[in-house]
C-alpha cells in the first residue's frame, strides 16, 4: 500500500451526525434530485418484486437523504404496500454509530423509519468500488455528492491542492484514475442491478460554463485554498513535501466524461448493459452566503461557513502533515489554516461561497 | 417510556471489539453450534435461491462468530458460486464502528470477507423484537447468546438482582414477560423466513439438571453478585432503591418454555408456521477456569476473568446507580464492586467459573 493509498484510506466526513449539520447544502442538492428519483421509481412500477431494494451509497450520517428516502416511501405507499429495504453505504471507516442512532430516531434528525410499515433498513461497510448487494438485487440505486472521491491519488499535484487547478500531465493521470474509477464504479453497480433497473447519481462536475464547487462567481474557493495552503510553505509553517502531500484525492467530470461510457457501445459498461436515461447539470447556491445576503453579519457567515468546508476537506489537509510532527503540533497548523481562511471570510466576506455544481443522471440497466 | 424501558435500552456490551476480546467462551458457544448451522443448511440445498441471506442477531460486534461464518462460506463453495448475504443485527446502540471494522479486516481479528468472492454484509440496528429483514428473504437465522435479553424489565426484583434467584408472583411477572418476548422474537421471525428455511438459535436456558450460567457446580455466580450488592447496601454504598432498580432484564427459558409455542398448534406461532426440528442443551465450561486449572495462578484467573463479566453486564450495574450521583461517584462504586468480586476470586479461586449452559434448537418454517 502506498502512502497516497494509506491517505485516501483515511479520508472521512465529520462525525456523530455533524456531517449533516454542517452540510445543509448538500441535502439542498439531494432535495433537488427527488422528482428524478420519482421519475425512475415510476418507470419501475409495472415490475413485480417480491420488495423494493434501494441503495445510497457514500450516505456518510445519512441525515441528508433523510426527506428523500421519506418522499420515496410516501409515494410508493400510495399504491403498494411491498417490503421496502434501503441500504446504506459508505466506507469502512465512516461513522456507522451515527449512521444507525439517525436511521432509528435517536437523535434530533426526523427519521422516516419509525413512522413507515415494512420498511427496513441496514448499512453496509463496503464502497462504491466494492460489490454492496448481491447479484441481481437493485431496483434503484441512489449517490449524492459521494463519487468524486477517487480510488487513490494518482500523483500529488506540484502546483495546486485539486485537480481543478492541475494542468498538462499532472490533469491528464487525474484523468486516466477518474476514467478507470468511474468505469469500475458503474461495473460493480451493474452486477448488482435487476434487469430494467435505474441509477440516479448525482455527482459534482465541473459544468458546460466552466463552474465547480466553489467557483460559481466570486473567488475561486480552491484557488483560495491553495494560495493560503502556499503562503504556510513561504512563511515556514508547512515543508515543500507538506503541500505536494496535500492533494485531494478528488475528480470533478464534464459531462461529456460522465457520459462516455454509457453512450459509447464498445465499452465494457455499455456492454454490460447500462445506458444513459438523462444528465443535465444544477447549481444549488451556497446557503451560508445566502444567509448572509439577508443578516450582513460577516462574522456570522464565516462562523457559519467554516464547519461545511472543514467536514469534507480537513482530514485530508491533516493527512498531509508529517507524522514526524506531534498531533498537539498538527492540530495547531490545521486551526491556523482553517483560521487564516476564517479571517478572509470575515473581513471580505462578499464573493466567497461554497455553491454546488452537479451533474444529475439517471441511468439504466437494459433488461 | 418507563425508567425500567430506559434502563433495559442502554444496555450495552462493551464496544471497540472488546467484546469479543473479552468473551472467548462465547465464541466456544458458538463453535459448538457450526455442525447444527451446516445440517439446517444442507437441508436447504434443494432450493432454488437467488442468493443466500443469512442473519445474526444480536451479533454485538460479530468477533464471536467469524468462524462459524467462514465454515458456512466453505460449505457452500464447496458446490455453488451463488451469492451469499449476511445480516449482523443488533439493537441501534451497539458499536457498529467496531463491527464493520472487524467485517471489513480493519482490526486484528480474522474476518472472511476480504478471502471470499460474491459475499456481502451488512449491518442492522434493528432489535430482534423488531422486523430485520424484507418478507420471505431469509434462509437461515441465527442468533447466539442473545435473546435472554428481554424486551423490558417486567419488575424490579426485591432480593436478588437475576430471575434465577426470584420467586412467588415476581416470578411469575418475569416468565409472563419472557413467554410474551420470546412468542414476539419468533413472530418477527416467521414473517422474514422463506418457506422451508430454517433458524438456528442457541440461547441461555435452565438446563433439565438445574444448571444455569455461572451455576454449573461451585459458586453460584448470581447469588454471588446479589450478596455482594446487598453487602453494597449493609455497608451503606448504595441506597435500596439502587439495589432494587439492579435487575437484569434477562430470562433463562427452561426446554419447556423455549419449545412450548413450537409444539402447541393452538399458539400463534405454531399456526404461523414455525415448527421446532429439536433442541438439546449443552454446558460450555468456563474457558478462564479452565485455564486456572493448568496455570495455577489465582491472580492471573480473577485478571482473565472478570472482563468476561463485566462485558455484559457493567452496564446494568452502572445504570442501577441513582443520577444523582455524579459520574465519577458511579464510576468509584462500579470499580469497588468489581473489585470485591476480583479479590473474592483472587483468594479462593476453586469453585468460580462462569460455565455456559445454552439450549441449541433448530427451527423450521413449514413450506
Amino acid at each position: 500500500m502506498t502512502g497516497n493509498q494509506v491517505q485516501a484510506d483515511n479520508i472521512t466526513m465529520s462525525g456523530g451526525g455533524l456531517y449533516s449539520l454542517a452540510t445543509v447544502g448538500a441535502k439542498h442538492v439531494i432535495d433537488l434530485a427527488t422528482p428524478r428519483v420519482i421519475a425512475a421509481l415510476e418507470s419501475l412500477r409495472e415490475r413485480k418484486a417480491e420488495h423494493w431494494c434501494f441503495s445510497d451509497m457514500g450516505c456518510a450520517d445519512g441525515g441528508t437523504s433523510l426527506d428523500l428516502w421519506r418522499h420515496v416511501i410516501k409515494h410508493i405507499r400510495s399504491t403498494d404496500n411491498s417490503d421496502i429495504q434501503v441500504v446504506y453505504a459508505d466506507q469502512a471507516n465512516n461513522d456507522f454509530n451515527a449512521l444507525v442512532k439517525i436511521l432509528h430516531g435517536l437523535t434530533q434528525f426526523d427519521s422516516y423509519l419509525q413512522a413507515s410499515a415494512n420498511v427496513t433498513v441496514m448499512e453496509s461497510g463496503a464502497s462504491f468500488y466494492t460489490p454492496i448487494l448481491p447479484r441481481a438485487s437493485l431496483d434503484l440505486g441512489f449517490s449524492a455528492t459521494a463519487m468524486h472521491w477517487l480510488s487513490k491519488t494518482p500523483i500529488n499535484l506540484g502546483s495546486h491542492i485539486h485537480m481543478v487547478g492541475a494542468t498538462g500531465e499532472e490533469k491528464s493521470r487525474f484523468s486516466s484514475q477518474a476514467a478507470d474509477d468511474w468505469q469500475n464504479i458503474l461495473l460493480q453497480r451493474v452486477r448488482e442491478m435487476k434487469p430494467g433497473s435505474k441509477l440516479v447519481l448525482v455527482n459534482f462536475c465541473i459544468d458546460e460554463q466552466g463552474r465547480y464547487l466553489g467557483n460559481t462567481g466570486g473567488v475561486n474557493m480552491f484557488d483560495q485554498f491553495n494560495s493560503n495552503w502556499q503562503q504556510f510553505v513561504d512563511d515556514g509553517v508547512i515543508t515543500v513535501e507538506e503541500y505536494n502531500a496535500m492533494t485531494l484525492p478528488q475528480y470533478y467530470h464534464t459531462v461529456e466524461e460522465f457520459s462516455a461510457p454509457l453512450l459509447h457501445k464498445r465499452s465494457p459498461v455499455y456492454e454490460a448493459g447500462l445506458r444513459l436515461v438523462d444528465i443535465e447539470t444544477a447549481v444549488v447556491h451556497c446557503p451560508f452566503a445566502e444567509d448572509f445576503r439577508v443578516h450582513g453579519d460577516s462574522a456570522r457567515f464565516a462562523d457559519a461557513y467554516l464547519p461545511t468546508i472543514r467536514s469534507w476537506n480537513e482530514s485530508v489537509f491533516g493527512g498531509a502533515l508529517s507524522s514526524e510532527r506531534s498531533l498537539q503540533e498538527r492540530r495547531e497548523i490545521i486551526e491556523s489554516y482553517y483560521n487564516t481562511y476564517r479571517q478572509q471570510v470575515a473581513l471580505s466576506p462578499k464573493g466567497h461561497s461554497m455553491g454546488y455544481v452537479h451533474a444529475y443522471m439517471t441511468i439504466e440497466k437494459v433488461s
